[in-house]
């Protein structure tokens, strides 16, 4: 999608769909999710919705008693917090710790489900690389990195080292994995050079912005080492214009939104 | 406007209207906001939100906390409601005690203004009738017709009769009216027969469903009396069918929210 669709004005009949963030005016997800919609003849609409985290906990009650609102995708920062906020977990949700997909059950009830991590591991195979076995470097354990380090473990790898700038964050995250498989993570130490890393991956917000620097180094790694980014915009950042140019394989991070609309789609509108 | 009009999809910097009613699904200014926003190159949105009595003090609440909420229109039945939900109420909403549009005014604070009254008067006045000096005859005391009074009474009728199925809705706006301008109004006994008014209004919900009574009877009227409805769906009501079929003269509900929608721009727009 290269231009933002066009489509039928909301009327008085439109089902709404959330999409919460703080900020908010980076998001993508709503022009996919409503060319969707489009396509497949659903009367909704997804609007942005930008909530501080102070506001969060009563913007997600308020919202979830809105008859006409049947789900919401989450973002920065708000995929830990959100799973407070709603009755039942998925089992990716209970190992990452953070959600970002919420919907009104049949019974009324909201659930949470996570589809960060399975997108990235949908697009990691897609592209051709089989996770399972494999060791993994994980830089940034916020909540798309949780995400992914749930996905990658119920994947089958062997192993996760886990690193961020928050150290209680990667320690967290570490626990949490142990408890489902014992030894698959470890904490990775400041300073480390990553070796016997199969596969690495950016989970930080580093490469946003054109002054960031590199969360890590990609030059002192073996050349097929596989590098991965989960940022957007731009599409290649500096740290995948750095293993380009040293002819390294990579993983841009569109793959990772663009195998999660399907998965959307099946979660809230069912064979619709 | 006859179709749904077709408009951007709502993107990450999609400022938010929400359209607050229950039941909404009949809500016609949804689709003509989004016009508006079209046409005028605005990167905004109304969606419907359908809030039960219960929920709407919560609700409001939340909705206002969302950074990039900008105002919200507001229909049966929470037009009273919401006035204890902002800091600030127009000169017209103190007289009504009703409200139909809200914003964040620059300083962050919301207030509340109503258009449904002045709207009516416009759409009156646009087909050629002056209510300054008349007699009205007003059956319905909901947030419509409180609104509709007093915006007549501060354009200079003579006086106001008020019916309501509920007395004490009847006998309440007629209390606000006269502590306004002693003497405008007064509260008429059920099985009146309207002798002496020159204009009658339907503001109560009669006329949406086919099998509906009348709120008053045309045939008892003199031929001059207008009658004028604010049902917009059937445009032509039972009551104004009758009126018609005598050769008396009407006034069709669309005119109160055509002239409405310029009042809208203002208020959320100013002169964009």
């Amino acid at each position: 999608m290269t231009q933002n669709p066009t489509i039928p004005s909301p009327t008085g009949t439109t089902r709404l769909y959330a999409m919460l963030g703080h900020p908010i005016a980076q998001a993508k997800a709503p022009p996919m999710m409503n060319q969707l919609f489009v396509q497949l003849g659903v009367d909704a609409v997804m609007v942005p919705v930008q909530a501080s985290p102070q506001a969060l906990p009563g913007v997600l009650a308020a919202l979830r008693r809105i008859d006409n609102m049947d789900g919401m995708l989450v973002t920065i920062p708000h995929k830990f917090a959100v799973c407070d906020g709603v009755e039942r977990l998925s089992p990716a949700v209970q190992l990452a710790g953070s959600a970002n997909a919420l919907r009104r059950a049949a019974d009324g009830a909201w659930e949470a489900d996570n589809f960060d991590g399975r997108g990235f591991v949908a697009g990691l195979q897609a592209e051709g690389w089989e996770p399972a076995g494999t060791v993994i470097g994980l830089v940034g354990a916020g909540g798309a990195g949780v995400a992914i380090a749930a996905a990658l473990v119920m994947a089958g790898i062997a192993s996760i080292r886990v690193r961020d700038v928050r150290a209680g964050q990667a320690e967290q995250l570490v626990r949490r994995l142990n408890a489902h498989r014992a030894g698959v993570a470890q904490v990775e130490p400041d300073g480390t050079d990553w070796a016997g890393a199969d596969i690495m991956i950016n989970a930080t917000p580093l490469g946003l912005g054109s002054g960031d620097p590199l969360p890590f180094d990609p030059l002192v790694l073996p050349k097929d080492t596989l590098i991965a980014d989960i940022i957007m915009k731009p599409r290649e950042t500096r740290l995948l214009q750095c293993a380009l140019g040293r002819g390294m394989p990579v993983l841009h991070g569109e793959h990772m939104l663009s195998h999660q609309i399907d998965m959307y789609r099946r979660f809230f509108l069912g064979d619709a």
